[in-house]
C-alpha cells in the first residue's frame, strides 16, 4: 500500500537547537509541504512572551519539526537496539515508526494563535482541532491517506492517546515525551534563559521501551532529575511571568471588548474583517477551514486597526496592548482574594472600568506527579529500570524529584492599570494611588483589617 | 538642560546574544517604552529568510537593543582607557555617550515591514525614515527633546554622518560598526548558521578612539579578520540565499499585481484596506504616522485575504507566499543572461506570464574595501593602530582580508516557477519542461548554440 | 604604602568559562607570576577524575583564576551600586577591594597534588598550608607586603574566616562564594556534564552586601535554586563517580604501600627519590618550601617507576593505576556493611591482600543548610533580600531548596579488584567469582542470611 | 577469524566537543584500554600552550578518541547512502569500517611528550613510532591480531599512507581528515579562542567517497572555507604564539643543556634518572618500550628537580621554565636576520650565554595547498563534487580558498632573556638595555644602518 518511500538521500532543516532535523522519509517531507504545516509559521511559540524575553520570536513550525527529530532519535535507538523479536516481548516494534514520527510532527498542528488565551475565550481545543486536521479534509490528511487508508486516524488516535501501542502514545505525549522535551530547550534557547537546559542526549540514550510505555535507565536518573528541574523552572521564570500575563490580559479584555460591542449591534465586517468574523459569529463552531486562516498577524492587525475604534476602551486596551503598557499585578493569597473588591472600587474611581481594566488570574503547574488512579488525568509516572529489570517509581530513587512529586507551583495574582502606581507631578489622583499603593507589600496585596 | 537621569539601579533586558541588554539612563528606557520603537518587535530582521532557516524568527527590537548595548560596551570601555584630557588629543570626548547610545538604539528605527522588497517597489528609504520619525512629531522625538532642544537633530546628524565627530559616526556606520557587529552574531545565533560567528568581545577590547575615528589595535587584527570572513560567509551562506529570494519575488510580484490591480480601477478599501491603502496611493509621499503603522502583520494578513482573490494571479501568488512555494532559481552569467528570453519563453508557453512568474535577480555584496576616495560612496577603511602609534590599513597587514578586499560577491539568476522542473507522470508539459531543462547544466543556465 | 598602583592598561588572560580574566592591578599581576602560584598549573583541579571524563584535565591555576575573576565582578558592580556612605550603612567599602581580589586569588594556592587522597593519608590541610604560603617565606609574601606590612595577615584571615568583614568572608567562603560558583561551571565545561550550569550572570547582579554579609535579591532566587541543583547534581554525577573514586583508592593503597615498604626498611632515595622523600619521612611536618615541590608530575613519575618495582603488591597497583584499571565497587547500607568481612575474605581466597585490593569508601555531601548554631561547623545561610529590605532564609521560600536542606547525599560502597566479577573461558577461580557475584544485586550488596 | 564483535550495548565515552564517542567493538573498547592508549592521558595536546591559553590543558587521548568518533560517524553515513555496489563504482566499501577506525583512534599513538620539541633534539619522528607500536610487542597490537593476522599492519599502513585504498588514508591524512576537523575544535574549545569554529556537522554530511579519495558536494563548499580560515586563524593565533614558543625555546635548552653535561661527563643515573637515561644515550635508538614510558610528568620533573642543579645554566633555565619566565622575542625578517650577532654580542655582554638564552625560531605553515606533482610531499587537493558530478579544485571556485592557497604564514624570531627589556631603578645594565632596545620597533628588529 505505502505509495510514499524513504528519500534516495536525506534532506535537513538547519535547526539551532538539534542542530539539523533529518528527513528521510517522503511522508515527512510531504506532510511539511502542507498548507496546514506551513501556517505553523505564523503562530508564535510562546505567544506574547517575547514582549518580555525580546529573544523569544520562535514560532510553532519550529518546535514541530523538533518533537519530530527527537522522535526520530529515539525510534532510530529503539529500532538499533530494542527491536523486538517475538510480540510479546515488550521492546520496540519497528513498523511504529512512521506513525510516531507523523505523530510528533503534527502533535500541535491545531494550536491556533495566542491558543492560551483563544481557547480560554472561544472555547476551542487545539488538540481537538489536531485530530480534525489530521482527519478531515486537509493537505496533511491527503498525504496521510498515502501511507495506508487507515493511517490518518492512527495518527489521530495517538494524539487522542487511544492508540494501543503505549510506547508510541507516551512518546508524544507523557510527563518525558518528545514534545516537553523539545520546547524546554527551545524556549530557554530562544529566551535565552538558561534554566530550561538539561542533559538531552543522556536522556535519548536511556530511554527504554517496557510493554507498559517508556521507562528510564537507572543511569538516566539525573539527567531525568535536571529535566524535571529545568521543566519546574521555566514555568516560574517564564511561562508565568506576570508581566507576560499582564499583556495576556489586555489581549483578552480586548477580545471581550469586541465581542460586546457585536452583541450590542457593531457591523462585524467592518470591525472585525471577513477572515475573523466567524471567529465572533455567536453560536459558531468553527470549520477546520474557518480555522486554519486565523493566525497572529491577523489578531495583531486587527489590533492595529483597532487603535482607531471610536470605542474608546477597546482603542485605548488596543494601544496599550501595541506599545506594550501591560498591566501591572501584585501576589494575593487565599485570604486576601476575597478582599479584592477594594482595589477594584479604587481603580473604578481612578476611573477604569474593571470589567476591563482589572483581572484576577492564576497561574498554575504541576511539575511532576506519580500515577494515581483516583486522580481526574492520570499521569503516566516515569519509571526506572533497574540492573535487573525491576521498575521503580521516580520519586521513590531520587529526593530531588521526591521534593517536588505532588507540589503544584501557584501565582495567583490581581492585575490593574499601572496608572494606579504612578506618583508623578501631573499625578490627578495622588490620594486615591497613594491610597491604592497602601495595599501592597513585597509585591503582595496585603488588605489590612476592615 | 538634561530632565532625564541615570536610573538609580540599572534595568535589565534578558539577550540570547549579548547576556543582558544593561540600561542605566532614564532616556534609554523611555526610548524603548515609545510606541515607535515597540513596532520594531512586528518587523522580522530577516524578513523571509525564515522560510529557509526556520529558525530565524527574530525581530529588529532585538537587533537594535543589541547595536545599543554593544554602544554601551564600547563607550564605557573608552571612558575608562581613553577619556580626552585635552580637545586636541583625539582621545573620546565623555559627553558623545548619550548621543552615541540613542543613535545606536535608534539606528533601524525606520526600517520597515519587509523593507528589501518594499523600499524597492514604493521607493521608500529607511535611513531617511529614522532620520524623520527622530526628528518629526513622534514620542520618540519628545523623549530626545529631554535632553535638550537640538538632541534630536544631533542624534539625525549621527544617522546621516553628518556629525562632526567621526569617532561616534563611525561607531554607528562603518565596515566594523555597531550595527554589524550585532547583526551578524544575531543571524546567526537564530539561524543555527556557524559562521557568523567571531571574537567580539577582543574586538571591543581592540577598538581605539583616534582624531579620525575609530581605529583597532594590531592585537585585535585577527579577530577582525574573522569578523570579515563571518561577513562574506553570512552573505553567501544566507543573505543571498536562493530560496529566500525566490520567496521575495513573489512578494515583489504580489505587490506589484495589487498596484496594478489598482491602476486598472479595482476599489482600494476592500483590495488593501485602510491601513495599506495609503502606500498604494500613487503620487502619494507616505506620511511618518502612515508608514509606522505598518508593519509584518499587516502585509501577511493582507495576503491571508487575497488567496480569495477573483484575480487568479493575485490568488495563486499570495498562495504560494503563504504556502511556501518559492520560484526555483538558477544562475546566470554576463554571457547567458541576454538568452534568457528563450527561457521566459518557455515559461509563457508552459502557461505562466513571465511578468509576474519569473525574475532576474542579482544579490551583491563589496565585503571589504580600504577608502577609495573617487568612489561615489567611499568606504572608511578599518586601521591598525601599532605600536608605536602609526596606523597601517588592515589589508595591508592581513593576507586573508588582502585577499576579499575590493572583491565583490555576486550571485545573479534567474527565477521561474518550480513546475518548470516537473516531470510527473501527470505531467502536461513534459516536453515543455525538458527543454526547459535542457537549458540547465550544475544549477546555472547554459544557452548553448544559437 | 601602597607601591603597586593600577596598570596603566588592563591585561587579560583567555579564559573559556569567564571569556576573559582582567587583571587592572600591578599587585594581581605580580601575585599571579610568583612561582608559587605558577605551580597551580601543574595540579589538576579534579585529580583523577579525567580517567572518567577525559575532558576534565584543567588544573588548579584556571580555577583560581576565575574565582578571582568572580570577585572582581561582584566588588565592581557593589562599588558601583552599593558603595557604603557611611560607616554604619552595612554597604560595601570600596576599601576591602583589594583583600578580596587578593583572597580569592589565593584561596587554593595551598592545595597539593591529588589532596583528597594527600590530606587523608599525610594528614596535611591545603586551607592552613594557604595561610603558611600567605604568611610564609614566599614570593607571595614579599608581593602581598608592597601593599603593606599588614597586607598578608588580613588575606590570610580572609582564608582563615576571621577577617572582620563578614561580606569579604562570605564572598570567599560560603554556601554561594565564588569559589564554587566559579568550579561548578568550569568543571562542567571540562566534563562535558551539562550538570553544572546555572545563571552566572543573573546571580552576580543579584548579590546584595548587608551588615551581615552577602545576601541575594528576591530577583534571584530562582537562579540560587538552579546553582545548588548544579552543585547538588555535580557531586552526585561527577565527583561521587565510583569508578573515580576506584582510581583514587588505588593511589591510596600505593603510597600506603610505599609508607609501609619504607618502614620495613626499603632505602627512601631509591625507592621515592629527594623531592618526595619528605613527605613520607616519618614524625616529619613538611615545611612550605618542600611542600611546594610536590606536584601530580611528581607522583604520577613516582608511580611510573614503582611499575617496576621488586615489591610485587606496589608494582601491580602502579601499573592498575596508570594503565587505568581501577578497582570496581558495590553500593552498601548501614544493614550490609558489617557482613563486608564475607566479600573480603573470598577475594583474600582469590589471592588479593584485602587491605590492598579491597576498601570501603563513603562519598558524603550535604548540598545546603541554615545557620543551626549547635552544628560543629555552623553553616552561613543564603539570606533572600525582598522589596522592603527584609530578609528572609532562602529555604522557606524556594520549595526546591526546602526538598533539598539539611538532606545530605551520601555513596557508600564497597572496593574489589575487577577480576572478582570475571567469568571468562580462562578464569582459574571460577567458583569464588560466582560466590561473590551471588552477594550482588543492582549494582548493590545483599548479604542474605547467615 | 574475527575474534571480536560488536559490543551487545554500545558505551559512551562523555567528551565536551562532540558530546559522546560512541563504542560499538570489542576491538575499539580493547584498544582504548591498552597500556599505550592509556599513557596518551598523560601527554598534553599542545604541550606548553597552556602556559598561554591556561585552558588549554587537553591531552592527546581525547584527540584520538576525538578523531575515531569523526571516522566512526563519517564511515556510518557513508555505508548508509553511499555503499558499493560493485567493485568498481568507486563508493564506499563497508569492509573497510574497522581498519579506518583503528586508524583514526591510534594516529598519534606515538606521540611523546613535547613531541615538537623532543623530536627535533631527539630526531624521533611520531609517525614511525606509531607504527612500530602497532606492529610490535605490545598490547596494541595483540588487540588488532585478534582481527586477523594481517590486520596490525593494514592498520599501520594506513598511518605510512601506503595503504591501497585511497578513502581511507585520506580520511585519516589529508588536508581535511579527521585528525584536523577534531583537533582544531578541540583545541579553539579548550583555549577559549573562537577562531578554531567551524560547521562540523556539516562538512561530515557532505564528504563523499569517489575513486580517488574523498571530496565535498559543492553544498559544503563555505563549510570548508570556514574549516580553512579557522585552520589559519589557529596556526597564527594560537600554534605561533610567540610566548609559547619562548616556553618551548627554555624546554629545549635545557634538553641540550643536560646532554652537553653527561657528554661532559656528569653521571646519567643522578643527573636525569633510569627512565629518562635511554633518551640520553649516546647513539642509542629508543625502543618501543623506552619510549612509552616517556610523558609529561617524568620531564616536568626533571625539571622540577634540576632547579636544585650545580650547573647554573640548568638550574636557571629550569628556573624559568617552571616559574614560567618565557624568553621574550622580536620578529625579523630575510633582511634583519643577518644582522642579529649584534643583538646576541649585547645579550653575551650583559651576562647570558647566547647559547641558552637566545635563539632563531621560525614558525611556518602553509594552511592549503592543491595538488603539486613536482612538490616533496604532494598534497591530496580538496575537490568539490557538482551536480552533474564532475569535480573540480577546491580554489578554483572559492575565492576565499584562492586567496590563502599555497601561500605560507611566516613567523621569525629572535628570542633573548626578558631582562634586555628592563630599565627599572635596580637594572645594572640600564646601557646596555637601552642599547638593546633602541633596536626594535613594532615588536621587529630593525638593524639600522652599520
Amino acid at each position: 500500500m505505502k505509495l510514499l518511500e524513504k528519500l534516495p538521500q536525506e534532506k535537513v532543516l538547519r535547526d539551532p537547537i538539534h542542530d539539523f532535523i533529518h528527513i528521510q522519509d517522503q511522508l515527512i517531507l510531504d506532510l511539511i509541504n502542507t498548507k496546514e504545516f506551513q501556517r505553523l509559521r505564523r503562530v508564535q511559540q510562546l505567544g506574547v512572551a517575547n514582549t518580555i524575553f525580546h529573544g523569544a520570536t520562535h514560532d510553532r513550525f519550529g518546535h514541530c519539526a523538533g518533537a519530530y527529530e527527537l522522535a526520530r532519535r529515539v525510534t532510530d535507538h529503539f529500532a538499533q537496539y530494542y527491536a523486538s523479536k517475538d510480540a510479546d516481548d515488550g521492546l520496540w516494534n519497528p513498523e511504529e515508526r512512521l506513525v510516531t514520527l507523523a505523530a510528533a510532527l503534527l502533535h500541535d498542528v491545531g494550536h491556533g494563535a495566542f491558543s492560551h488565551t483563544f481557547e480560554h475565550l472561544f472555547h476551542t481545543d487545539h488538540e481537538s482541532m489536531t485530530q480534525q486536521i489530521i482527519t478531515g479534509d486537509t493537505e496533511i490528511h491527503q498525504v496521510l491517506l498515502q501511507e495506508g487508508p487507515d493511517f490518518p486516524n492512527k495518527v489521530a488516535s495517538v494524539i487522542a492517546k487511544t492508540y494501543p501501542n503505549p510506547q508510541v502514545v507516551q512518546l508524544i505525549s507523557s510527563q518525558l515525551d518528545v514534545d516537553r522535551m523539545d520546547y524546554l530547550l527551545r524556549d530557554a534557547y530562544y529566551t535565552g534563559a538558561s534554566y530550561g537546559e538539561y542533559d538531552l542526549s543522556r536522556i535519548l540514550r536511556m530511554l527504554r521501551p517496557y510493554k507498559g510505555g517508556i521507562a528510564v535507565d537507572i543511569g538516566g536518573m539525573h539527567a531525568v532529575e535536571s529535566y524535571l528541574v529545568a521543566r519546574y523552572q521555566m514555568y516560574l521564570q517564564v511561562y508565568f511571568h506576570p508581566v507576560a500575563r499582564g499583556m495576556e490580559i489586555l489581549l483578552e479584555h480586548i477580545l471581550g471588548r469586541v465581542k460586546e460591542l457585536l452583541a450590542e449591534g457593531e457591523e462585524p465586517n467592518s470591525l472585525v474583517g471577513p477572515l475573523l468574523a466567524p471567529v465572533f459569529q455567536p453560536d459558531h463552531d468553527l470549520t477546520v477551514s474557518e480555522y486554519l486562516r486565523l493566525d497572529d498577524n491577523l489578531f495583531l492587525t486587527a489590533i492595529n486597526g483597532w487603535q482607531d475604534a471610536d470605542d474608546t476602551i477597546l482603542a485605548d486596551l488596543s494601544q496599550r496592548f501595541l506599545n506594550r503598557k501591560p498591566l501591572k499585578s501584585i501576589q494575593i493569597t487565599e485570604q486576601s482574594a476575597p478582599h479584592l473588591d477594594r482595589l477594584e472600587k479604587i481603580v473604578n474611581e481612578a476611573g477604569f472600568d474593571p470589567r476591563y481594566y482589572t483581572a484576577r488570574n492564576d497561574a498554575y503547574d504541576l511539575p511532576y506527579d506519580d500515577y494515581k488512579p483516583a486522580a481526574k488525568k492520570p499521569r503516566t509516572q516515569i519509571e526506572l529500570v533497574l540492573a535487573d529489570g525491576s521498575h521503580r517509581e521516580l520519586s521513590e530513587l531520587s529526593t530531588l524529584v521526591g521534593a517536588i512529586k505532588g507540589r503544584a507551583s501557584l501565582d495567583q495574582r490581581f492585575f490593574f492599570p499601572r496608572e494606579m502606581l504612578d506618583n508623578g507631578p501631573d499625578d490627578l489622583f495622588t490620594e486615591l494611588h497613594n491610597d491604592f499603593k497602601s495595599f501592597i507589600r513585597n509585591d503582595t496585596f496585603i488588605p489590612g483589617e476592615d
